[in-house]
């Protein structure tokens, strides 16, 4: 395994990096330019900043939130005490993480999820339930299903959040319709009302900056104003570059001075200079400008992909057209695994393409069976789109491979 | 408190926070602009790296530490699968913890030690016994005296590692002699041997780069060759820039698979585009000026400071000046308490000067009562020389202020 991926030839639809070919090189430098060239302002970047990240950027990123958001401002609403910046929003979902959990503690998480958060939730030894989800959304009377036997069973009260990756998700490419917003925030307020403490909504929003048509529903925060439910986190490495490796995250007063002191812990806060570029591009529309530059090149990747797949796969295999991100996720017919140790992700390997099975998208809940043995999720990130056709034609190959494998095998009995 | 905190006039002697006035700008903005002119160059920068750390900069990293330690390198040494690259060295360090102890195990520090690590080991619930340091070195009966009382007690077998401030160290400013590094790992070599595990230990060589007079031992790395308890952690934000927010460890390779798993949940990597900087400046030869620079300047500022301590303050304080870093530890007579709710303190408060109390510089130990109630730890980092100057004077104004009220006090039985 290691060979074939140390081998240049291989085209990988696996991994999540963004494109190379539009990193914004032009705007870092102008913007490191114009930030040493003002020798107090260059000095500032060049130092130690605070634990929870410069003042002016946690006052950007919470005015543009609330604009998209309509989100109250000031002593009734939201403030920047509770914007929080981080190494990559990974570091942040890592913190609430040990913040929240204890061993043997429940989250609930959506079927498929980021399976690098498992990492995180499996090194912190939480057990969880998982809510399938699907174009139309997420299934809520699953949910409910789910809350009533964990009342029965008595874990309910072991529940500490609800994980959701609401825009364009990965790895299915769905956005979470906003009435699903507020089904899901009407449970958790129910929920927390019950147990005398909040039950969180991790509203991970890592791909909200890339969506293709620009009519995204708004976040789970317009709908929590008050109840201090909701955990917003995202990122600049997706819209703008994962080189410098920010996120961020709003949330409630309370989580906000716990993550600061665990914050204060780990690391003191995050890159100062970095968090100056990032600052300097929001204020002078460089961040948006690049978001939108990834917005349509993914978008051309994608209708790539996605017309690579309509020639190249046969009609049995399933996947639509996602609204933004980085994804398409595939369904395969249900005798086909996907998994590692599968025929296919070994016919792919020898045909030198590569994907993520379904099933490393599973957070392991042992109520749930339905896990997508058969589906990929394939990334048109970082691929040029040379290597997006060639890899899904080599796809389609291993596609071949096994299907005729699998009918030799079914004439002489006994050998497959 | 607070809003002492924050009266701009206030002169802060207590922030670890390097020297703004000689932050480098030419050399950080020349190589951003060398890094980004190559546009293959410039994407690597902004895309995301990995995990670990760019393998250029931690083979420079490996080849500098060789040489200066006369490490062997290869197949029968080190290679640079055990360099990480690290979130600062702060990041390192709260790794460290979180792989190597549980809830009640113990570590050994010095009396003092660095007061932030101590935030990571009582957040994961670690026992501590302090040995007591000086200038001469280590207290190595002390040491030797722990361990034996430990092996009666039955807690060796929980005592995970040693951590170590050897160079101008964090608060003192003393200087471990190798001799003492000799001794120690001769001793955690053989609790190791006893336990059948090792027992490591942390050498934190943060302030290495800053000495004064160039004459700095060898690190314990020197010693350990092939005996894998050591090891070394640093940072490049003290010698070059702290908004970089850079650091690096040399870790024994069972250890390092450890780290880079759990860095991979924690953030998967620190920012490339800051690694791609730090590299070059290795490689051009801007971090080794830079590191001159900052050692003659901060040797320029702590002759300030040390002659300022001496025309302001009795001869009953006690200091000597150090070789290297950023701090210099004072003790006053003994019936003068230092902490934050002492008199002197609040004189100082109210003189509008800020020190960090000897007694945060101390791991709560059950055993050892030698706590520095009355040492105080002052930076000349961040401070320009009319503020040390002038923030000297201040605290011997808050000296005699303590001294008459003393003095009125005891004329006028209780009222003080």
């Amino acid at each position: 395994m290691k060979a074939v991926l140390d081998d240049p030839t291989i085209i990988s639809l696996a991994a999540g990096f963004t494109a190379n070919e539009i990193l914004p090189l032009a705007p870092v430098q102008s913007i490191v330019n114009t930030i040493i060239d003002q020798p107090a302002r260059g000095q500032n970047a060049l130092q130690y900043g605070s634990t929870i990240g410069r003042n002016r950027l946690r006052q950007s990123i919470l005015t543009r939130i609330s604009e998209q958001d309509q989100l109250t401002l000031g002593p009734n609403g939201w403030d920047e005490s509770q914007v929080a910046v981080t190494t990559g929003s990974q570091e942040l979902l890592y913190l609430l993480g040990e913040i929240l959990l204890d061993p043997d503690d429940y989250v609930l998480l959506e079927l498929p999820t980021y399976f690098v958060f498992m990492g995180i939730l499996h090194g912190l030894g939480a057990k969880g339930h998982s809510i399938p989800t699907s174009p139309d959304g997420l299934d809520i009377d699953a949910l409910d299903r789910t809350l009533k036997v964990m009342e029965e069973r008595g874990t309910l009260e072991r529940l500490k959040f609800f994980y959701l990756v609401s825009y364009h998700q990965n790895p299915t490419g769905y956005t979470l319709p906003f009435e699903n917003k507020r089904a899901v925030h009407e449970r958790m307020d129910r929920v927390s009302q019950k147990l005398g403490r909040p039950v969180f909504i991790i509203e991970d929003a890592a791909y909200r900056d890339l969506g293709f048509h620009g009519d995204a529903p708004r976040s789970l925060l317009s709908i929590d104003q008050g109840k201090d439910l909701v955990v917003y986190t995202s990122t600049f490495c997706k819209p703008f570059s994962s080189g410098l490796k920010l996120g961020y995250g709003i949330l409630p007063r309370l989580l906000a001075d716990h993550l600061l002191r665990q914050k204060g812990n780990l690391d003191f806060g995050s890159s100062n200079f970095t968090q100056a570029i990032i600052e300097e591009a929001l204020e002078n529309g460089a961040y948006q400008e690049q978001a939108q530059v990834c917005s349509r090149r993914y978008q051309e990747k994608m209708e790539i992909m996605a017309e690579a797949l309509q020639q190249q796969l046969p009609s049995d295999v399933s996947w639509q057209k996602p609204g933004g991100g980085l994804y398409i996720w595939a369904t395969l017919p249900s005798h086909i695994p996907t998994s590692m140790n599968s025929p296919f992700f070994d016919a792919c390997l020898r045909r030198k393409v590569l994907y993520v099975p379904g099933d490393l998208c599973c957070f392991p809940d042992e109520d749930n069976p339905s896990i997508p043995h058969s589906s990929i999720r394939l990334s048109f990130g970082a691929a040029s789109p040379e290597q997006i056709t060639e890899g899904i034609a080599r796809l389609g190959q291993a596609y071949q491979d096994i299907s005729s494998a699998s009918r030799s095998a079914s004439m002489i009995p006994g050998t497959f």
